[in-house]
C-alpha cells in the first residue's frame, strides 16, 4: 500500500469539542487525492448553524460537498473510486434517525454494508457519549447504547481507529500514517 | 505464570456499550479455566430484562452463575480457587448500594479486601461515569465520585487495567494475555 | 534537560474522580523543586469546601498556596521561575468565568498567553466533559465546547499531555519523567 491507501476505512472518535473533525480533516487531507466531505448535521437552528459554519471555515476549501442527514448509506455508494470521503460524523446521522423514528440497528447494518462495498477510501467521525451519568431520559439512554453499538462495529471493520483527546490521538488499531 | 495465570484481578473500564463485557469474557474465555460469572444487575424493570438477557445471550453458555446485587464480597470469598470470576459490573453493585443507602466508601473497602482474599483468578467490568458535564442532582454527583475512586482502588490492586472505546482496548496496566 | 526540566508545561485530563489531581500533584512533587499550588476553586457551598478539604489533605503540606478563581493569568505571570506551579484546575476556572459572564474566548487567549510567558514549570489539570449524552441546557453545551477548544490550545502548547483513568496515566504526548 502506498501512503495514500494505508487504511481503507478510518473511525475517529472522541468527545464534543475535542478535536476529532479538525484530525479527520488532517488525515483526509494527508492523503493528497480528491475529498469529498459528506455533511450529516441538519441546519435547525442558530446554534446548528454556527456550527456547521465553524466546521466549514475550518476545513477550508477544495472539498466536494454532499449532504446527507439520513441517506448516508446511499450517499457512500454513490462517490468517486479515487475520492477520500470525510463523514462528518455518525452521531449527527443517527440521531437525525432517532428523530425519524427510523430501525436504528437495521438502518447501522445498511450503514456497515455501504462501508464495505463504497468504492472510496473513507473517514468517519463519531462521538463517545456513555461516559457520563446513565441519563434519566430512556431516549438518550437508547441513543447511547445505539452509538456504543455502532461505533463497535464500524471499529471492527475499520482497518484504522483513533480516539482524539484535547487534539491529540490515541490509536486504538492499526498505524496512522507517517508524516 | 503460565497464560491461564498471566493475572490475577483485572479491571476493564469504558463507557456504556463501550464493548467492555464483551471484551471481558472473551478474556475470561481465554484462561480456558472453569467460568464462573458474578452477576449484579437487578431485574426491575423491562429495560433492566432486557439487558439481562442481551449479556446473557451475548456471553453463550458454560458459566456458573452467582446473582450478587449487593453482597459481592461475599460471593467473591466463596468462589472456587480453580475458576476464572467475571465480576459484571462493579457499577450496577454500587448502584444497588447507593439506593440501599449503604455507606459507600465502608463497602468499596470491604470489596477491596475481598479481591485480595479471592482464591481464584478475578475480571471486573465496571463504567466510567465522570467524562460528562457536571450532574445538576447532588446523589449523581456523589455516585459518580464513588464510582472514581473506587475504580481508583480496584485499578491500583489490579495487575491488568484496560479501558475499551469503541470495542478496542487500551492498555493501562500490566500486559494483555497473548492469543 | 534534567529531570525537573524534563517537561515545561504540562497538561494532565481525565474525568471527575479519576486521580488527575493526585497524579498531578506527583509530577509535581517528583521535580524536588519548590510547588506552588494555585487553586481555583471557590467555597460557595458545603459540597465544595469538603472538596476543597479533601484535595488540601490529599496534596498534604509543603505548597505555597495562590488562590486565583478568575485571575488565574495574573496568578501565572507572578510566580517564581524556581518553582513548579500546579493548576488545579482548568474547569474550575473557565466555570467561574462562564458565572461571571466574561468572554470565555478571550479569557483562554490570554490564558495561554500567561502560559507560554510564565517563567516557572507548570502543571495543568483539566476535565474532559464531552464524553456523555449532549446536555439539554444551552449553558452547559457552551461550556462543553470551550472546555474542550480550551483543552485543545492548551495540549497543543504543552510538551507533556496525559489523559488519567482509573487513577492510571495514558500518555497522549511527550514522555512521562523517569521514576
Amino acid at each position: 500500500m502506498n501512503r495514500a491507501e494505508s487504511f481503507r476505512l478510518a473511525l475517529i472518535t472522541g468527545g464534543a469539542a475535542s478535536g476529532k473533525s479538525r484530525f479527520a480533516e488532517a488525515l483526509v487531507t494527508g492523503t493528497g487525492r480528491p475529498r469529498c466531505y459528506i455533511a450529516t448535521a441538519r441546519a435547525w437552528d442558530d446554534e446548528m448553524r454556527a456550527k456547521i459554519a465553524r466546521h466549514r471555515d475550518q476545513r477550508g476549501s477544495g472539498w466536494r460537498l454532499v449532504e446527507a442527514p439520513e441517506a448516508l448509506a446511499d450517499a457512500l455508494r454513490a462517490v468517486g473510486a479515487e475520492e477520500t470521503v470525510l463523514v462528518d460524523c455518525l452521531t449527527m446521522w443517527l440521531s437525525n434517525l432517532l428523530l425519524a423514528e427510523a430501525d436504528l440497528d437495521r438502518a447501522a447494518a445498511d450503514l456497515c454494508g455501504a462501508l464495505r462495498d463504497c468504492p472510496a477510501q473513507v473517514v468517519c467521525v463519531t462521538n463517545e457519549v456513555g461516559l457520563g451519568i446513565v441519563p434519566d431520559n430512556a431516549l438518550a439512554r437508547r441513543f447511547r447504547d445505539a452509538q456504543g453499538r455502532l461505533n463497535q462495529t464500524v471499529a471492527g471493520q475499520a482497518d484504522l481507529a483513533v480516539a482524539v483527546m484535547a487534539g491529540l490521538p490515541l490509536v486504538l488499531k492499526g498505524h496512522l500514517p507517517d508524516g
